[in-house]
């Protein structure tokens, strides 16, 4: 029997620990996907305590305690600091199962030194420990990101975004980690939103372009995207409730954002229309400018009402969407031809693992890397079942050895655990077929393949200005 | 190597047999949710053969014999009942991984004592022994649910019943289990289907309103739950082929209602608004009295007609259907805002396991222990692989430590012993996580939840009256 | 630790090694589903090199090529042999966990006793050792097949096929191996395909009937099945992007048709109407002539419109189709009440696995064998863990015991190790179940059971003419 969370946590086999303590964990981290706050960084303030840094923006963590039965007060309502944090422990003592129990461990280990299992009577101790580390002029948000190992990460950005953080950090002294900004544009394509009119509005005067058509809202967004790629942008990123194909023309296009900026509504069909059009439109320029392109989908989001209206998005409330039909997700990126962009596509909803990778396999050409990705497991899918069972679908299918690996995803500054995470079950899974005579015990090419998926691989596809090819 | 169906059957760890042998076993059962015909165990009579108790009713065995290539008239035709059993024994002999293969197995060893695998030459002993044990005067539905360990159950129960064996049932001496009806109003919401009609004549009899309208509708299902309130009622169930959100307001669901009841027939989109309108309606309802709502969807009824015709519905002839789409469900269960009722919601299609654990999830409130849950595996899904995908599912995803747990569903009086394999699969799938370092060899702690989830998480979500709290 | 593909590739337990070494691998190989070219098996001429006779072709390998990142030159291009083969060489040694690494592995071991790994270094080795044994007089298409333990085997034929080479093989001295047509009449189901009036055109020519409308199309098409069956087939097939039910009368089909010959194009209604009809009409004619029905569906062809101009159809550009209404296939099946073929349904997609199960078990009847079977892993899903999961979808849900086994699919001589594949898998999920105390340790029971899986079950389900019973 194992020990709780041990050296080898995870690693039931000799070929993974020797992968893993000899190659995986000493990979640097290319974070190419988070949402961490660049101001943050820029800023490098203090955390403030373990409440706040822990349960200040967390959702995943809010959502459980929700449904452990935890009186809201205590998630996101007015109790004291210290009573949130004990709720949080209570919470965590039963949460066998679920991946914060792991990475909320793992976090205590690598950032605190907290070695004990965290739970109503061992909290009073974590409080007392982490907020005397927090309280330290070391534990900044810069410093928790280099003593990660973070070489490079790309934050999640609106093309009417100044950047300003972004130029900051370049010249940023003692900070050896590259901050990239990553374009996010999903407010110019959900032109069926409340807010979209207003968006266009800040969008015009971010690009210095009066938008009142197709073409100026080309030209705006075209002219951003040049900016975003003189500040280091190489990679794109859309959130969609399901990868539509309902071509549209240009005309079609024109005009249905034409009506909806003189204050008409939008049916579905315009919208879808007017969205893939968008798409296509973008995604071309990806290519011209040889950005990749991630597209999120499966996601409805804000399923409450009275808490979107308290708390606002990204509060704990979303759910799958499983509308996605796989013919439109082909049928879309074929209509590409020659100019589909490097893409990866990440769906929220775990039985379209397979799926996916049988649609991406159709679009890969010879580009001396696999070229249209099926992404790492995301979201509600990156526990160790969603990403074995990610990582066995690629490579039933089609090329783990060429797979782009882990990111966080995430808003908090030490989640970069789940990199090790992601390593740890990783180096097992090839370790086991290794042992069960299903691949050969050559160490060189194991050795390669794992340290390809958990950086070069990254490395060589976004081709990131300032990081080391 | 482990012998068959030994003591620690599907126990493949220390910390999964120390669980099962010391907690989980020992527990009551809360069976929430079955199929019992409360007159039987009102009237106690014996059972008559094993064929007649084993294959008099249980369409699972009947449809593994017609997949088995067996004659119908050695399942539900004019051959004798040794002839039955005979064939039922061929049949099972050779139906490895089937859950039937166990359920049986335990049956007749938890039953009958008797120890030896049924196959076609063992049948016969069997067939005496188990006849044997049957014609004794101890052998009937009520020591039987006793000798089980069974605290409580809920029986399936509709509006226009008048739960007079219920109430009977409260008065019998010796009989220590607790039966409460439980609310099942299909017939009320099947608009579209031919008996709709005679059955609003039936549910006007019963509550003795005369039903022309919505508003009388309700008066009469309201005064049968307060009926049904007051006999113990603590829980409704409804059968769906998905959970639909067509909204439709009071007085189009009424002016749908109307017209069927003057004999018109209502079209698909009519049907679902009717639905919508009266699921809505029912549950806020749910909500007032303190009940919980059980949204069982994902079947596909009756699929062969000659079968049909010839055996009713029932009968071994059912499918999953896949239609679900997740916006509908969250959107359904949004739609409450604070009167969403305490709600459980099952689906046949294990393809949406986390597809309805991330929906739950955001419906989830202070209420001390979890509101809104996932339902144990269900009908195709009750055997080892269905019920640890459904637990990890809720791991992964929510909150294992306050689930519901097992219920047989059934319509068979020695069926407890499903609730001994799920314990079994239970235990052994928490242990396995402790011996591979995933979570703290923590006695308490995880005693504690195998206790609450074999148990005492029912106990308190349901609150029956009768059973100790 | 197990040595890489030994003598116990897959078999992990005692008891899955007595059942593979003793029974399973001594079965000839009955395949009834392949792609194989009948014109090549009766000229039976040399493969040439091994580039040839493993990249001519395949796709699967072509696919995995491409994904690795390889140029199209070295796949489909103009490439010399050598360099083609020394690219597959490098990308199959990183290619973990993919099915090719095994089959191809376990190719170059059965046909070529080439005992080391493939890869970069040890290709030229492979290339020599490959070649000379290829350039052998005894390395023939019917040698391959004869030493392969090929029993009987069914290729996929147009209705408008002449047949000329099964019934020249009939005659083939010193071939042992019965090889059969197998019925596959897309072309005339597809009527919204560009060349469906051409086809007709054919088709009318091959039977001798002028076709101009139903009546004629079911003359013709009843004519050549005569024929087919005069030639030993036994069974057919049907690929589908879906198995639709949207009924169309006789008069509606006939309607539809006719329009579509005098050149109008349908819509996708008619188109499905019509489609419905046949395959209702065909199947009942199955059915008469007691043959089998296999329906495939659920793939979405030819998703690259440039590579389909190049290369064709079959090139590796197709991916799995979502779209599957589990309510659509039921009554589909329905629909034929007592004129339903024995029918075996393969989808592509592995979501559907259980949903499959669950529709056939609704239309089992007392043949004395499973009638209406879930086809074993398909296409994208035979690998280990495809393989593994419909078998435990088949055995939770269903009668594994009656089981049709593997079928290769294959357009490539030398693939029948999948079948060797399949059983090694068999052994190993049975085996393992006994080990773990869930199914008797009984040695005939279990010997039988997978004799029968492995050759047995298809022999009697299929009854083909000149094999034995």
């Amino acid at each position: 029997m194992k020990g709780f969370i041990d050296d080898d946590f995870l690693l039931h086999n000799d070929t993974a620990r020797e992968l893993f303590h000899n190659v995986a964990k000493l990979q640097p981290i290319i974070d190419y996907h988070c949402h961490l706050n660049p101001a943050q960084i820029c800023e490098n303030a203090k955390f403030g305590t373990i409440t706040k840094l822990w349960l200040g923006g967390d959702h995943y963590k809010w959502r459980l305690m929700r449904a452990a039965g935890v009186d809201e007060r205590f998630i996101t309502g007015n109790a004291g600091e210290r009573d949130k944090f004990q709720k949080w422990a209570e919470t965590l003592a039963f949460a066998i199962g679920n991946p914060l129990y792991h990475w909320s461990h793992l976090e205590l280990k690598r950032y605190f030194g907290f070695d004990e299992t965290l739970d109503g009577k061992s909290a009073s101790r974590a409080w007392e420990l982490c907020n005397e580390k927090l309280a330290s002029n070391e534990f900044t948000p810069r410093n928790v990101i280099m003593s990660s190992n973070v070489e490079a990460l790309c934050t999640t950005d609106d093309p009417a975004d100044s950047l300003e953080y972004h130029q900051k950090l370049k010249d940023a002294k003692d900070f050896k980690t590259t901050v990239l900004p990553a374009w996010r544009p999903d407010k110019a394509l959900n032109i069926e939103k409340p807010g979209f009119t207003d968006y266009i509005g800040a969008l015009s005067k971010a690009a210095g372009v009066d938008i009142k058509d197709m073409e100026s809202l080309k030209e705006a967004l075209f002219s951003r995207m040049d900016y975003f790629h003189q500040n280091g942008c190489r990679l794109s990123d859309h959130a969609l409730e399901y990868v539509m194909y309902v071509p549209a023309s240009e005309k079609e296009a024109d005009g249905i954002l034409k009506s909806r900026l003189a204050g008409e509504a939008v049916n579905q069909s315009q919208a879808l229309g007017y969205r893939t059009y968008m798409l296509q439109t973008l995604g071309r320029r990806y290519n011209k400018l040889d950005w990749a392109m991630q597209l999120h989908y499966g996601c409805k989001r804000d399923n409450s009402p009275s808490f979107y209206r308290s708390l606002g998005p990204d509060a704990g409330f979303d759910c799958m969407d499983n509308r996605q039909i796989s013919g439109q997700l082909a049928d879309f990126l074929a209509s590409f031809g020659d100019e589909l962009p490097r893409t990866i596509v990440y769906s929220l909803n775990p039985n379209d693992d397979d799926i996916v990778q049988s649609v991406v396999n159709c679009f890969q050409t010879g580009a001396g890397f696999t070229k249209v990705h099926q992404g790492s497991a995301w979201w509600f899918n990156d526990h160790i079942d969603g990403m074995e069972k990610q990582m066995r679908s690629l490579a039933n299918n089609g090329y783990l050895a060429g797979f782009l690996g882990m990111l966080t995803d995430s808003r908090s500054f030490i989640s970069y655990p789940r990199h090790e995470y992601f390593r740890r079950i990783l180096c097992n899974l090839i370790g086991k077929w290794v042992e069960d005579g299903m691949f050969p015990r050559d160490r060189e090419t194991l050795g390669l393949m794992v340290k390809n998926i958990c950086c070069e691989n990254a490395r060589a596809y976004f081709r990131f200005p300032g990081v080391r090819r």
